[in-house]
């Protein structure tokens, strides 16, 4: 009967369908375990280790476990690890598109990120590459030298080396800042390090990928090829801003293309003109469905993913997002938030999980310590050197103690995991992996437990509500000299935003009418929501705070130290906005050109202008 | 070098990574669309089309595209599908236990679905069964005359047949109950439909494992042995028995374990003593984790996930929903509602998609036509024999309207698709399969696309607020009468529940103290909550109706039919709760016993006691 090889076929079937369901439950339960004990600590209001640190402790448990209490066959464990892998891109993704959308708007942060975006940006580009670069040539020598010794089993190339450099290099303090916005910690220092980590993870990614392709012709595939180098690098250049151009134009392209023709459904347009405001599930859904397809869109393209919805989400969050119901933008935040948390915990739990899993771990001692000392090593020559130069350019100094925080800061989490264990085929890959565990392992718990004693050792003032730390400013004349110049591109770039891309995408006004042309007059009454004629005097807090900083005071910086009394007081003049009422010779030009736009705004140093509702602050808009 | 091969397959993999994204990608942007069609017609009120079937008609139309215009090798869009299928079973999971959830506390539904329980299992269980036999004899009718004619061109056995009937047994009224809730049609027909759908939903699942496990020993694997048969119902009573109670122990042993160690973390005892309410992000991620693992479980136990689940999901609904926060439960049901809205157009689009998309269809038009024959009167044979039965115990009759009704919204959707999709390996198996989508498709549209029509022929009442609906009675002394006999079972279950499980499980009293005997003195004060003495004389809102209902008008039923003014008022009368204040001769004995639980709840029809807060109840209570 042909009935028999069906049936084996079906048992074999059902019999791996539930093994997987095994699989799965042991996950399920160690991130209930790590729930219930996180709340514990919550209440306890310990704060040593963090929710991921305790995953990881808990997936440790679990593989010992399954390692020597359990007989696992070899193939099976793989078959679960691969099983597992595939699912941790989508997992990253999560973990990436919700970390970033935990820190957005109202939040106070996004001021301070594109405040700080230079020195962000030098720190996450310029930084990941020396990274990089002193981690990979210090391993090389490790491995030369092992391969005197002879301790060295099979092929580990330079290219490799390079390729641990980059992976190693992609920070995730997530355990710090955690702590810093529990104990309100300065929050440029918060945005240094949140912006340098989320960016770096997307560079890190691309490096990675682009020191993969290096593929010099010929015969011997790992010598140093010119040509080659150069196409990595275009590689590298090509990836990463495709990757970007691809996330923010589908999170942004919808005026262009709604030029053109109104019907496409392209993110800001869909809910600026559907008015989907009134369904909020299907708002949500339509937020989170955008996100995704971004990713996939990215992925298909042969771009990355996850650096696609890094830009696309800070896009959305920038645009879409003060587009949605205040019950939309609950429910989306929420949404991210849950899934944020679980697929952190997930991910960090089965780090903890393939240390005794994972059947092909090739610890080398030498390699090991050579690892960390590179890591020490690399991480230093990222941050002091970069401060250094920055603070010739910055007059508000990223000081010392701020310095020696991020340097203590360079946990390395969930992006190098996920680019370590994407392939562990060769011996070179293998070794990386064991040593990329181990080394998130101790920063992790080492870092991510010490950040407390750290903060109180590098005396970094806690407890800073940034909106009234200026209150004690009391010298603001230095500051104004220099604001010009250091915020020139920025400032430029924030007025086209605000006077042409926020109105485009936005329902926050000034009405396009007001600020194109007038021969564009037909254009711009139909591009502009009816929304932004009511908002026409009224903008939103976010931007006005934000247009404050950015006209005002884009010369800012350490809040900082001194945890006693008078310290505070003379330490805090650097950080001065300029006084109230008197800003207006620093912006005349090209800011007091436009619409509503140009009206100056007093200075949100004023409690009282910064504590009240939007609609409060009116009489003050047409002083200039 | 051996550097050669690595490329190689990695290029292959990243090439079928991007495939795979592009292929999520086009069911990402299916729901996008779909979602943005819906808002147009929720915006216009356009009911003749529900999401759902909207979501099948662009799945179809992606479809021919793919077929058509675009050239798809043979064996990619076979690992598409199969890539897909693998991810339907949680894709229904989520939209089983979601649609649960949507309907949950502190609905007006609970109510109405206990009220009706013994209807509804009867059709659920009962009617299936029938339901499944009559369509499977008739199919097999249907074969037999193919295979004279020579249509066949495989085998097709008995119980081929009786799978089939099996998996089109199962009801999926989604388009239905959607303008239901809209239109405010009467919550007993409601609470009929959903109830039969949600748990002939679970029947079938284990009646088409049975089948498929049927094997006859000796050779000839299709003939009718009786030990076989036996064994097969022994499955189906073994399976759904054991899925049932994992299902509700998961959820409910909390106690249980806990009388013996408190520190086990089951479900309502860790939401009840933990304190988890201060962390809505814990709560609800604990929430989540829980229903899935006890999918997870039921899976890896060989029970069936989605029945375990099902019921766990009552349970959990039932006892830990109400120890979350406000907030939790918020955040909780979005969650879901999200969840279940995504994997619903998920599976319809799929739908859609694999009936151009799949490559071994099968249509034969003699098996297709039989088919909706044996569908529609399998769906009779279920409904009007067992409502005749029914009548005969219930008072409160369903009315032929209400039957007409049920037998027309027998739509078939998701679990009907997922179990013909679960193996189309056999010609058999090909051929339901491509019987099975016309069948859905039809249905979901017709049916559902003639839902309004069909109410207003039938002469269903619509805009019943069931709250006030019992403003109208005029008579409420036939109903009482019948009130012990009808619900005794109920009533006596009800009350044990309330006495006992519900103050061991949630913050809602009468606290153990009152209830058990003074012996049980240390026990009881030791497992009640401290919340329950402050609730001690103050029952929720929705315990309070539900306790109305149970005690008071359990023998309840029809509302319906005429729209005409007068016709509203003489049959309501079928309708009446007991005239408010007059109840208590029916509510001695059992319920006069105990604590604040025997207190005579005032009938929930007078609108002033409806409306005011619970404080305001207070004066009435203990007026008996």
């Amino acid at each position: 009967m042909d009935h028999g090889p069906n049936i084996v076929t079906e048992k074999k079937a059902e019999e791996s369908h539930r093994r997987d369901s095994a699989d799965l439950l042991v996950f399920i339960s160690l991130l209930t375990l790590t729930i219930l004990t996180i709340w514990l600590f919550k209440h306890r209001r310990a704060r040593f280790l963090h929710e991921t640190g305790l995953a990881m402790i808990y997936g440790l448990l679990v593989g010992v476990i399954l390692r020597y209490g359990v007989h696992i066959p070899r193939d099976i464990s793989n078959v679960t690890l691969s099983c597992q892998v595939n699912s941790s891109p989508g997992t990253l993704l999560v973990n990436v598109s919700g970390r970033y959308y935990e820190c957005l708007p109202p939040s106070l942060f996004q001021r301070h990120f594109f405040r700080n975006i230079g020195s962000i940006l030098a720190y996450a580009f310029l930084g990941t590459v020396i990274s990089c670069f002193v981690i990979g040539l210090l391993m090389y020598g490790f491995v030369m030298l092992m391969q005197q010794v002879g301790q060295l089993d099979g092929d580990f190339f330079f290219t490799d080396c390079l390729f641990f450099g980059a992976i190693v290099s992609a920070t995730d303090p997530v355990t710090v800042l955690a702590i810093f916005t529990e104990l309100q910690v300065d929050v440029d220092l918060y945005a240094l390090l949140f912006g340098e980590s989320v960016l770096n993870d997307a560079v890190a990614v691309v490096l990675s990928s682009s020191i993969v392709a290096y593929q010099p012709t010929g015969d011997n595939s790992h010598t140093f090829e010119g040509m080659a180098v150069l196409k990595s690098f275009g590689m590298f250049l090509g990836v990463f801003s495709g990757s970007f151009a691809l996330g923010v134009a589908t999170a942004r392209c919808g005026p262009l293309s709604c030029i053109s023709s109104l019907t496409l459904p392209l993110v800001p347009h869909v809910t600026k003109f559907t008015k989907l405001r009134d369904f909020p599930l299907l708002e949500t859904a339509l937020f989170f469905l955008m996100s995704w397809s971004t990713f996939l869109l990215a992925e298909a393209c042969g771009f990355t993913g996850v650096v696609a919805v890094l830009f696309g989400g800070m896009t959305q969050a920038h645009y879409t997002y003060n587009n949605l119901s205040p019950e939309s933008k609950d429910r989306t935040k929420q949404l991210f938030e849950l899934l944020n948390f679980l697929a952190e915990n997930f991910i960090f739990s089965y780090m903890g999980l393939t240390l005794f899993t994972f059947q092909n771990h090739v610890f080398n001692p030498t390699f090991i310590v050579g690892a960390f000392l590179a890591v020490f090593l690399g991480r230093a020559a990222n941050i002091y050197p970069l401060s250094l130069l920055l603070n010739l350019g910055r007059r508000n100094q990223i000081r010392s103690n701020f310095q020696h925080m991020m340097m203590f800061a360079g946990l390395r989490g969930a992006m190098t995991f996920a680019l370590s264990i994407r392939d562990t085929a060769t011996y070179a890959r293998q070794m990386m992996f064991s040593t990329t565990l181990l080394v998130v392992f101790l920063t992790v718990w080492l870092c991510g437990g010490g950040t407390m004693p750290m903060l109180s050792f590098l005396r970094i003032r806690v407890g800073v509500d940034s909106d009234q730390d200026s209150v004690t400013a009391v010298d603001g004349t230095e500051r104004r000299t220099t604001k010009q110049e250091s915020a020139w591109l920025f400032r430029h770039w924030y007025n086209f935003d605000s006077n042409y891309l926020k109105p485009i995408l936005t329902h926050s006004g000034p009405p396009l009418t007001t600020t194109l042309p007038s021969w564009c007059g037909p254009l711009a009454r139909c591009l502009t929501s009816p929304q932004a004629y009511e908002n026409e005097g009224q903008l939103q807090d976010d931007d006005w705070d934000m247009m404050a900083d950015g006209n005002g005071s884009l010369a800012y910086g350490d809040v900082t130290v001194s945890a006693d009394e008078a310290g505070i007081h003379t330490v805090s003049a650097a950080h001065a906005r300029h006084p109230a009422g008197s800003p207006a010779g620093l912006l005349d030009g090209d800011t007091l050109t436009r619409g509503t736009q140009l009206v100056m705004p007093v200075g949100d140093s004023e409690p009282t202008l910064v504590l009240s509702p939007p609609g409060h602050r009116e009489p003050h808009r047409h002083r200039e």
